[in-house]
């Protein structure tokens, strides 16, 4: 798909989803994509773990769950290694936020519907079950999960406010 | 150009760019596509300084400056507003990382170079320089400065380690 015309796509769904399976290539294709992000003094902060069926995602569910989540035939998480930053500043959500995009619109190219699901992993409980459920190496921490599929219905959009007063030239009025 | 390849031919453009201008509305759709990324809460905190011409870029380098801006064209200047933020997280680093990646891979996709350039925004003496060149808002902080335009040459590409050390099914070895 074009790159223009996909971006233009992307959405959040939040809904749910089909139970058609996401063949592994597909999957591995988008994961792909996300690792070709740029990352904070190319320390390259980003794991993933790929779910590939339900039963795997399921396993998350049982820890906590969401409409998405609920339903989606596959998925993948992201985590960052803070034993890979060595400087100064911490690019970890810098890392995982442009591999993520990439991910979202990866999914989006290849026709399936994805989320930059997030909250569920800021509940310390959640967050400390699901590095457990991974077997995350110490340092690591669970970012987001993206669900991915073919969903259920068109989903809902987000408003956006109108570019017009996020966009200025040279400076701000 | 199409998706996959757009990811696949991004890189961070360290080097010079050749004098060729950047028409407005190529900077504009560039923009449009940064502005289109997901946000935190769909709370939209990142807003744009569109600087069309070299005139507008050297105001910048006036501040600092690097390889890639002295000499570029065009950039993009990414704010994002801590006033949008609402609720206990804070997403500002998500948001305009998300809008970034999108504004590098338009640039990619549209045939130009472009880099994700933030450290010299992290002196403070720096940002305080910038928020008044710009005029910007209170609340307002100058992230990334994403030079744009024709390179002067090929530009080296940092090395990525092996995606299979990157990416695991279902959980961690």
């Amino acid at each position: 798909m074009d790159f223009f015309e996909t971006v233009e796509k992307r959405y959040s769904h939040k809904e749910g989803f089909l139970p058609t399976p996401v063949p592994r290539e597909h999957l591995e294709k988008i994961a792909h994509a996300g690792l070709m992000a740029p990352s904070g003094t190319n320390a390259q902060s980003v794991s993933l773990v790929l779910l590939p069926d339900r039963a795997a995602v399921q396993s998350l569910c049982d820890i906590a769950s969401s409409a998405g989540l609920a339903t989606a035939p596959a998925a993948i998480a992201l985590f960052t290694d803070s034993a890979t930053q060595k400087g100064p500043e911490n690019f970890e959500k810098e890392d995982y936020s442009a591999a993520c995009e990439n991910m979202l619109l990866a999914a989006t190219a290849m026709g399936y519907s994805a989320l930059w699901l997030d909250y569920l992993y800021f509940d310390e409980n959640n967050q400390k079950a699901a590095l457990a459920l991974f077997n995350a190496p110490e340092g690591f921490h669970l970012h987001v999960v993206i669900p991915i599929g073919m969903p259920d219905g068109p989903g809902s959009r987000r408003e956006k406010r109108p570019f017009s007063e996020r966009m200025r030239y040279v400076k701000f009025e």
